[in-house]
């Protein structure tokens, strides 16, 4: 089996006005769409980031992969590293930690590898999750995901507003948070936090706690906290959260925070690439390590992640960027084979109102997902929805996740600065 | 596809009278081979260790995996814990570290493992190399692994003396290696120590480098020297070992010599779990691992290991203990898909005079084992072979792997005691 032809085709989807540390997400979330054919007439599908500099880096890429052997995942990442070489650009944002040659190669790599691995199991008729060791859970768990937001965008995109509503506060959180539980069944919770002052957000948290006596809670501030501030809502949280995910930047902040909290420490902030392992393991900075392929490089390499973690008894749970359901899938597999995951998955999927693939395969229920059974990642586009999804694209103005300048226009002058507080 | 039976062969294989820390190599050296079979009428091959307690262990496992997909290696490892259990036992030989219920485990799963990706190629009509990733060298390099020994056993096993002759100097050693380069084309020696003096082991690699000025060199004595033995040894061999390998038992002895010589420190003695990877990091006592699937778990688990290396700056070598053509295959596959491994890998091979696979595709050219082409791990059985073997088994009247008893008829009052300098 032989790759002949690669479709790269960066899509836009609607997207809730979602707070963070940095700003607000556009009205847009961006994604590129890989179609990889080959000569027996299958086609595998990836999805990554849709910025800018990832599509030209996929772009790149694409025309060196004819000929390539779907199953030769070393020579997909050789051709990847001599065709990016250590030029690869800085392509990857803020709230994944910081950007490097590494990790845009990292990217690239596990959008193709996706596609590779999907291939694989179209061509043998088996679902990916058992090209990766076989299933451990029928079911993947996901945590549901919280966001302060206000009810629209500013300005507004024109389109129908989200059936979200505001939620600026912890009554408003506890609110969204009753939709999610009620509606997808999550069995635990996780505040995307930064947004307000540290101690209104631990509020919210002893709210979700009130209201939610068994949810396993987080809270995520993406570094947006000094040390000292993490520790003191450390401390106020204390028995609350099962794990406390990046209240403040770097390796040498987070051991500072973690050697005075009683509760892990997760982060996709601060070891976000294999070589920021040793410095952490070293300072114990992370009980907690929050997986995602798109940046770590595939599932071959989160899986790699898996092993470390279990080795080091380092935690091992996933992050989620807003994506659609080849994601969605891809993520549902590795989780399905890798036992060394513990904690329930993060996705931004509930707040998805159109995707790329056919429905019916990707459900909630519960709070998990079924791993797909089909052959390879076991879901197919519909061709429609891409095409429509691509007309978004060009026309929504948007070629790259910026979650400032939207933060200025309803906050002029605003300024993302790390720690906030 | 399905396990449908599985037939456990113990062997006894001719092996040269081979001195290292213990004692004394037995007149045969003792394998199990598996042959796993499916309802596809096709038979997966496996080889590990032929001690009684690791056959044992074995045949306990053997008849749980009937209905088992050879692809969910994940089920194969949960069926082992479940059968075996925390009283798996302590199978292993002192040679490779402290024996332990989770290295009994590994072994298990690793023998039964290796059948299953043999079974995953043969019925995808691909190599194993290309089920872990593909090829990243087309042959992979092993290096002259040269031993003390006598002319013949004491007693004599009553067939034909072995063709390597008495080497117990340094003069022997290099003669021996002139053979193994002359006959395999071997571009890296390895001396086993442990057997004279250190400084007369010393000596003999001085002479080796003077009759080998451009091959990389290594000694190991198997844990048999003090620190300051090790220390001692370290410096006279500054620049001419690319590796001393296990000079001193334990992770805090072989530290303490790491921060006292210059060339890097190997280890399959005290790095020989994945738990005891985080103290080795810790102190930094090792610089090179030599990875060995039978007792990592497997290639799933070696190639973890060497992606645990690779992450922490870590060196890759691979073990070798006395083994067959199934074994040398599966070596040559994972070590042609690791990239990581950045050393010759260690092998017994040419000490054998027999062997239970078909002739023609494991061949030594320029010190190096094509990675074998055909369908899973690219061997078959000679049955008339295996029969042999197994009735040599029967009548050599060992069960377990025993240097010790063996030295003592040479050298009555032996005692094995580490370190011996
Ligand atoms: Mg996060
Ligand atoms: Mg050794």
């Amino acid at each position: 089996m032989k790759i002949t032809d690669v479709v790269i085709t960066p899509i836009a989807m609607k997207d809730p006005p979602l707070r963070n540390i940095q700003g607000i997400h556009q009205p847009y979330a961006l994604r590129s769409i890989l179609q990889v054919g080959t000569d027996e007439g299958l086609t595998g599908l990836g999805e990554t980031y849709g910025d800018l500099a990832i599509l030209s880096a996929l772009r790149k890429v694409a025309p060196r992969l004819t000929g390539l052997d779907p199953f030769d995942l070393n020579g997909l990442e050789r051709i990847i590293r001599e065709t990016l070489g250590a030029t690869a650009g800085r392509a990857t944002h803020g709230l994944v930690g910081e950007a490097s040659d590494e990790k845009t190669l990292a990217t690239v790599l596990s959008a193709f590898e996706v596609a590779c691995w999907d291939l694989q199991g179209r061509a043998l008729g088996r679902p990916v999750v058992e090209l990766l060791g076989g299933k451990v859970r029928d079911t993947v768990p996901y945590s549901g995901y919280l966001f302060f937001k206000p009810s629209v965008h500013n300005p507004d995109p024109g389109y129908e507003p989200d059936r979200w509503g505001e939620a600026m506060d912890a009554e408003g959180i506890v609110a969204q948070a009753r939709r999610m539980v009620d509606g997808y069944g999550f069995k635990s919770l996780k505040l995307k936090g930064g947004v307000l002052p540290p101690s209104e957000e631990a509020d919210a948290i002893l709210a979700l706690r009130d209201a939610f006596p068994e949810h396993p809670l987080r809270l995520d501030p993406n570094a947006g906290w000094t040390v000292e501030s993490s520790i003191a809502v450390g401390k106020k949280l204390d028995g609350v959260l099962e794990y406390l995910e990046d209240p403040t930047g770097g390796i040498d902040g987070m051991a500072a925070v973690a050697r005075e909290v009683s509760m892990p420490l997760a982060t996709n902030m601060c070891v976000t690439a294999f070589s920021h392992i040793p410095p952490a393991v070293k300072v114990d900075a992370v009980q907690v390590v929050l997986s995602d392929h798109h940046f770590w490089g595939g599932l071959r390499r989160s899986r790699e992640l898996a092993a470390i973690c279990r080795t080091f008894g380092i935690g091992l749970s996933m992050h989620s960027n807003s994506h659609l359901g080849i994601s969605l899938a891809a993520m549902t597999h590795l989780a399905g084979a890798t036992p060394e995951l513990t904690y329930d998955c993060d996705t931004h999927y509930p707040y998805l109102v159109e995707d790329v693939v056919q429905e019916g395969v990707l459900e909630f229920i519960d709070g998990a997902v079924r791993v797909p059974s089909a052959s390879g990642l076991g879901v197919d586009l519909d061709l429609d929805s891409l095409a429509r999804l691509a007309e978004q694209y060009d026309k929504c103005g948007f070629d790259t996740r910026d979650d400032i300048t939207p933060m200025r226009a309803v906050q002029p002058g605003w300024d993302p600065v790390i720690p906030r507080w």
